[in-house]
C-alpha cells in the first residue's frame, strides 16, 4: 500500500495498537528533549524511577526558558540540570547556547526519527522528515527510560503547497493561512503533512517555522518530507551522513486534505489574544505600537533576523519604540554578527538580548500596560507575555521590522524599497560547543546530583476513591490555555522544581482566589472544574496539571480537551471526563457539588456513565476516552504510582 | 595662589561658603544624570515642585538599571521617565541604550563643568576634568531646578602617578591599590586627584575605571586633569569643540598625598564581600568559579571587552562556567561587533547579555548558591548580586578572562601567551541616538506625564517632634551598605515609584521582623536605629532614607555615617547624630528606648547634646553635624517640606 511520509514514520516505530485513526498506538522513541522549566522535574522523575542510563538513541536537555537570575533558584536550577544530564547519559546546553528546537535541528535532529520533548513545540523538528511530538514531561522521563509514547493514531492531513510566495511574505504567513482557516483547534487529533512544489523553495528552517506552529493548531505532529534541502542543510552542518530520504509513496493518500496556494498569500497577522485570530496586516495597519519584537523558535532562522536587519538597515526605527532583537542561539548569533546583521539592528536602535526563549515566554520584555506589542512569536495567549491585560500581535519578521520603522502596525510591502535578497552566510558557523556530550556509562554512574535549596521532592498522591463528593471550584469558558491554568514567566517559573510553591499561581489569572479554595478542599475530597471547549490549550507543562492535583482536583469536566494536557491530566490521576451532552454545560454553576458513585467500577465498565449534582434532581452524563492502560494510571492515582507498583511487582 | 584643579573646578561654581575643608560651600551644577532606579523619584519630586524647565546646562535622564521587564512595571517607568524627561528639558536615553556614565562620558560630559547625579558612580565623569558627584535623588531634583548643592568643602588627596603599567596590569588594578591601602572609607570627605608622568599612558577610558571606583573609597569625588588625552577622545566623539585644557597650576599643592608607582603594581583582586577586601590575585588563584563577569560602569571600555576578547580568542573556557558578557552601551556594542570582538567572546562560550547595568546592581546573572562568581564590577556587597550568601569577587577584565579560561580564579601572568595589544577602532561608531535631545521648552510645556498604575505619590511627612521618645529596632555593626538597607535588583526595584510597596524591603537582609516592627512603631512615635562606622557606604539610592522614614524611622545614631546617605537621611528629616564617646556604642542594645527632651531647641543650640535611655541610669552625648540649612530641613520634616514652605511664602 502506498503510505505516506507520516504513516511511514509511525509504521516503522509502532510498538503496539493499530494504526487507524482515534485509536491508541504504542511508539518508539528514538530521540527526546527536554528544557529547563519541565525538565528540572522530568530529571526528578528520572531518579525516582531509579534510571541508570538513558535508552534512547539521542536525548538532549536544553536551558533555554529561566534565563534570568535574579536569585540563585535559577542557576541552582541549570546546575541540577548539568549534572542529571551527566548523570543519566544525556547530552546538556547550557543557558545562553540557544533555543532547544533549532538547536535541535541543527545538533541532533535526523530523518526518519521519532522525537519526543516536553515542549509543546517540539513538533518544530518535523520539518527534518521526523515525527516530532510535544509531551507532558512525564511522558518524556518514560521515553528517556524506554517506554512507549501512548498517542492516539492521527488523522494524517496532506497540506498540499503549490505556487511561490510573493515578495515580502514569508514562512510565517503560511502557517498564519491555515490558523486563519482553521483556528486554534483545527489540528486537534491530526497530523498536517506538506507536500507539493511549493516545497521547493521553502529552506529548512522556513519549514521549521511552519512545523512549529502546528502545536498553535492543536496538531498533534506536523511533517515534511526529508528530501534535498533536508540534505543541504544536513551538509551545511557538517552532518551529511545522518541523512536519509524520506518520501511519501507515489500514490499516497491521506485521511483529510487542503490545498495552499503560495502566490495568492499576502502578510498576515494574529490580533490579540489568540493565535488563531488571523487577519491581514493591511487590515490593523495604523494600529500604534509600544514594541517590536523579533526571535523564538517559531522564526529563529538565520534569514528571519537577516532580513529584519535589511530592512532597517542604514535608517532609524520610530521614536520611543522598544525594536528587541532576541537571537536563538550563540552558532546563529556569531554568523549574524560575521555578516553585519547584527551591527545593522543595533544602528538602527535595536535592543539586543541573550540567545534564548526570553519573553516569548514571559521572561523579559513585558509590553507597558495598554500598549500594543508586535511579536514574531508563536503565541500571544492573555498575559503571556508578563503584562497582566496585554495587547499583544504575532507576525512575520518583516511585518515586525516595518512596523518597528514606522511606529505603527505597517505591511511591509507599502515601505518604499525592494524585497531584501538574503543571502546565507559563506561559512555558517559550526559550534560543537553548544551541546556537551553524555557521558559514558561507567563515567556517568559516578556522578552525583547536585540539588540547590529550592528543589523539592514531588509528594506522594492517592488513589482514586470509589465514592467522590466534590464541589466545583471553577466554571471556565472555551479555550482555557495552560498559561491560565499556570502561568509561565519570570515569577513563577523558578518555582518549577518546587511543587508547594509553584501551586501558589494556579488559577491565578482567573480566580485569584482558587488555590485557597483549593488548599481547604483538600482535606475533604477534594474538588472539581468545569471547562468549555478546547481545554488546557497551549503550553505542554505538566505543572498545569500536577499544581491542580496537588491543591486536591480530582476530576476536569469539560466540553473537549487540547491534547498534551489530557495526557498530564490522566498522568497525574486527575479524572478527565466531558459531556456527552453540551448543553449540560449550561445546568451547572460553580460551587455545584458533583456526585460520583461506584467511580472505580463505572470508569472499568464503561465510556459512559452518570454523575448527579448535590441537592438538584439532576443527572449528567458524562464520557471518558481512556484506553485501560489509562484506566489503571487513574486509578491508582498517576503515573508515578503506576511505575512505582510496576517496579515493586517485578522486583 | 597655586591651584590643583579641584580647587579651580569648585572655585568656579562657589556660590556660598569659604573653600575650607569640612565647612558647607553651596556649588553652581552645570550638568546632571539620572537613572532610572533613582530617576523616577526625582521626577515626582521635580512635579511636586511645579518645575517648568530644566535650569542646567545639561540633564540627562538613563534608562539602565531596570531593564527586566517580567511584568508592566518596569516598562511603564521607562515611559514615565521618557514623559517626564521631555515635559522637563531634559535628554533621555531608552532601555538597551546602555549605562549612564560612559554614555554620560561620550555624548555630553564637558571639562570644567560640575556633574550631579542620582548614581553613587557620578563620579565616574570626573576622569573628564570635570566635579561629578554622586548625591541623593531630591539633591538632583534641586539641582536641576537651579538650586545650589551644598556639601562639606573637602580635603583634595593628590594622588601621583610615575611609572608605566607592566602587562596584565590594568587601571582597574590601579583604584584595586588604593582600595588596598586605605580600605572602603579611605577617601571619606576627600576629592582624589591624580596627576603625574603615569598619567600619560592612561586612557580617558582607563581614567573612567580609575573615578569611577573613587565611589568605593567613599570618596566625595575623583579628579583627573583635562589634557591632551581628553582632546583626543572628545574628538573621536566628534566633540572636540567641547574640550577645554584643564591642568592644575605649577606649585599647586595638596591637603594629603600619596603616590603610587604603576611599575610596581600585579593583578590585584578583592575578596567577598567588600571591595576593600583587597589581595593579589596570586594569593587566591585556584579558587574554582562560577562564573566570570565582564562589563558595568567599572570597566566600560572597548578595550575591557576587547582584551576579554583576545585572550579567549580561538579558545574554548572551562566547561560549565557561565562568561557573562555585559556591553556597556548600543555604540561600543557595535564597535565591538565590528572589531570580531563580540564574534571571538560568543565563539569561546561568552554568554551575551544586553547593553546596561545588569548583574552588577543585581538584575540577573545571579551566582548559584555557594558558588564563587568573579566580576569586573565595582562592588561586591553581600547579596548584592541577587543571591543570598553569595561569593562575589572583583577583577580586571584580565584576570576575568583568564579565569574564564581555567575554571579557577587565574592570575593571567600565568597564561601561555604573549599579552595582547588592543587598537582602537578604525571608525568608532558615534550613535547621536543614544540620547534624545531636551525639547525646546514651548514643546515640552504640551507634553503630559505618563503615570503607570505603579507610581504612587510620595505622601506627606511630619515635622521632627520636640519631645521623642523612640525605641531601637536594629542595632548594627560597621560598614552597613545600602544595599543592606534596602536592596536593590529585581525583586526590589520595580517598586522604587511605589513607596508603600518598596518599604516592604527595608533591612530584609539584616533582620526579617524590621519592616512589620517599623510600621508598628509609627503610631507611637516612632524608632531609632543604631549603626557602626561608615554607616550607609554604597549606592546613593533615597530610598534607603525615605522608606525607614515611612516606615517610621526619626533618629540614626551611629558612630559615622558614609557622606552621600548621610545627606539622604537630612533631605528626608530623619535625624542624624554620631556618638561622642564611640564607646557608648557598646553600652546600648536594640530595645531600649532613646529619650530626646526639647530636641528641636537642643539642636539648634548647638552641635553637642544629651539624650537618655529610658529605665537606665545614663546619659548619651551626641552630635550633630548639621548646618543652619539643614537643621531647618530636619525640624520641617525633610527638603519637600521645605521647598513646599518656601513656595508658599514667595506665592
Amino acid at each position: 500500500m502506498a503510505m505516506n511520509v507520516t504513516q511511514k514514520l509511525i509504521k516503522d516505530h509502532l510498538l503496539s495498537g493499530e494504526m487507524i485513526p482515534g485509536k491508541e498506538i504504542g511508539i518508539k522513541i528514538d530521540q527526546t528533549l527536554t528544557q529547563d522549566a519541565t525538565g528540572t522535574m522530568v530529571m526528578l522523575e528520572l531518579e525516582a524511577m531509579g534510571l541508570d542510563y538513558a535508552k534512547t538513541e539521542a536525548s538532549a536537555q536544553y536551558v533555554d526558558h529561566n534565563l534570568i537570575q535574579v536569585d540563585s533558584k535559577n542557576p541552582d536550577d541549570h546546575l541540577f540540570l548539568q549534572s542529571a544530564a551527566r548523570r543519566f547519559g544525556l547530552h546538556y546546553s547550557k543557558p545562553g547556547n540557544g533555543v532547544s528546537h533549532p538547536v535541535h535541528m541543527q545538533r541532533l535532529a535526523r530523518p526518519g526519527k521519532t522525537l519526543l520533548g516536553s515542549d509543546s513545540h517540539t513538533c518544530a523538528n518535523g520539518c527534518m522528515g521526523m515525527l516530532a511530538m510535544g509531551a507532558g514531561g512525564i511522558d518524556v522521563a518514560m521515553a528517556i527510560a524506554g517506554e512507549p509514547f501512548y498517542v492516539k493514531m492521527p488523522k494524517v492531513w496532506g497540506i498540499e503547497l503549490i505556487g511561490e510566495m510573493p515578495e515580502w511574505v514569508s514562512a510565517k504567513d503560511i502557517i498564519f493561512e491555515l490558523l486563519r482557516r482553521y483556528d486554534v483547534k483545527g489540528g486537534v487529533g491530526r497530523v498536517l503533512e506538506y507536500y507539493g512544489p511549493g516545497l521547493k523553495n521553502l529552506s529548512a528552517m522556513d519549514r521549521h517555522v511552519i512545523a512549529n506552529m502546528g502545536a498553535e493548531l492543536g496538531a498533534t505532529g506536523t511533517v515534511f518530507p526529508s528530501d534535498k534541502e533536508i540534505k543541504r542543510f544536513l551538509k551545511e552542518q557538517d552532518r551529511e551522513g545522518d541523512w536519509t530520504e524520506l518520501q511519501a509513496d507515489k500514490g499516497a493518500t491521506y485521511d483529510l486534505s487542503d490545498k495552499i496556494n503560495l502566490s495568492e498569500l499576502e502578510p498576515l497577522i494574529a490580533k490579540p489574544s489568540s493565535p488563531g485570530n488571523v487577519v491581514s496586516v493591511r487590515e490593523v495597519a495604523g494600529e500604534p505600537i509600544y514594541q517590536s519584537y523579533v526571535g523564538s523558535s517559531a522564526n529563529p532562522g538565520f534569514r528571519d533576523f537577516a532580513i529584519a536587519s535589511e530592512i532597517v538597515k542604514g535608517k532609524q526605527i520610530a521614536d520611543g519604540i522598544s525594536f528587541d532583537i532576541n537571537p536563538t542561539s550563540r552558532q546563529m548569533l556569531t554568523d549574524l554578527v560575521n555578516e553585519g546583521h547584527i551591527a545593522n539592528l543595533l544602528q538602527a536602535g535595536g535592543r539586543l538580548h541573550q540567545a534564548g526563549c526570553n519573553g516569548c515566554i514571559g521572561m523579559g520584555q513585558a509590553p507597558a500596560s495598554g500598549r500594543n506589542s508586535l511579536r514574531t512569536t508563536p503565541r500571544n495567549f492573555p498575559g503571556r507575555s508578563g503584562t497582566r491585560e496585554d495587547s499583544v500581535f504575532l507576525c512575520s519578521p518583516e511585518t515586525a521590522a516595518a512596523s518597528a520603522l514606522t511606529g505603527t502596525i505597517t505591511d511591509p510591502r507599502t515601505l518604499d524599497m525592494d524585497y531584501p535578497k538574503i543571502k546565507d552566510p559563506k561559512k555558517p558557523t559550526i559550534d560543537l560547543n553548544l551541546l556537551e556530550n553524555p557521558l559514558p556509562p561507567e563515567e556517568a554512574r559516578k556522578v552525583e546530583l547536585y540539588k540547590g535549596p529550592n528543589i523539592a521532592s514531588i509528594p506522594e498522591m492517592d488513589e482514586l476513591p470509589d465514592q467522590l463528593e466534590v464541589p466545583i471550584l471553577l466554571k471556565m469558558g472555551d479555550n482555557i490555555s495552560t498559561d491560565e491554568i499556570l502561568a509561565g514567566g519570570a515569577r513563577v517559573l523558578p518555582y518549577r522544581s518546587n511543587l508547594p510553591e509553584i501551586s501558589k499561581f494556579t488559577f491565578e489569572i482567573i480566580d485569584e482566589t482558587y488555590y485557597e479554595r483549593g488548599i481547604d478542599s483538600r482535606d475533604q475530597g477534594g474538588h472539581a472544574i468545569i471547562g468549555g471547549s478546547n481545554y488546557g490549550q497551549g503550553s505542554s507543562r505538566e505543572h498545569a496539571a500536577l499544581a491542580p492535583r496537588y491543591l486536591g482536583l480530582r476530576v476536569a469536566l469539560v466540553k473537549d480537551f487540547a491534547r498534551i494536557h489530557w495526557q498530564n491530566l490522566v498522568n497525574f490521576g486527575i479524572l478527565p471526563i466531558t459531556f456527552v451532552n453540551e448543553g449540560d454545560y449550561d445546568n451547572i454553576v460553580q460551587g455545584d457539588v458533583l456526585v460520583f458513585a461506584d467511580l472505580r467500577t463505572k470508569i472499568q465498565q464503561g465510556n459512559e456513565f452518570s454523575i448527579r449534582i448535590k441537592g438538584k434532581d439532576q443527572e449528567i452524563n458524562v464520557r471518558h476516552t481512556l484506553s485501560e492502560r489509562q484506566i489503571e494510571m487513574v486509578l491508582k492515582g498517576g503515573l508515578i504510582n503506576w511505575v512505582k507498583d510496576r517496579s515493586k511487582n517485578h522486583g
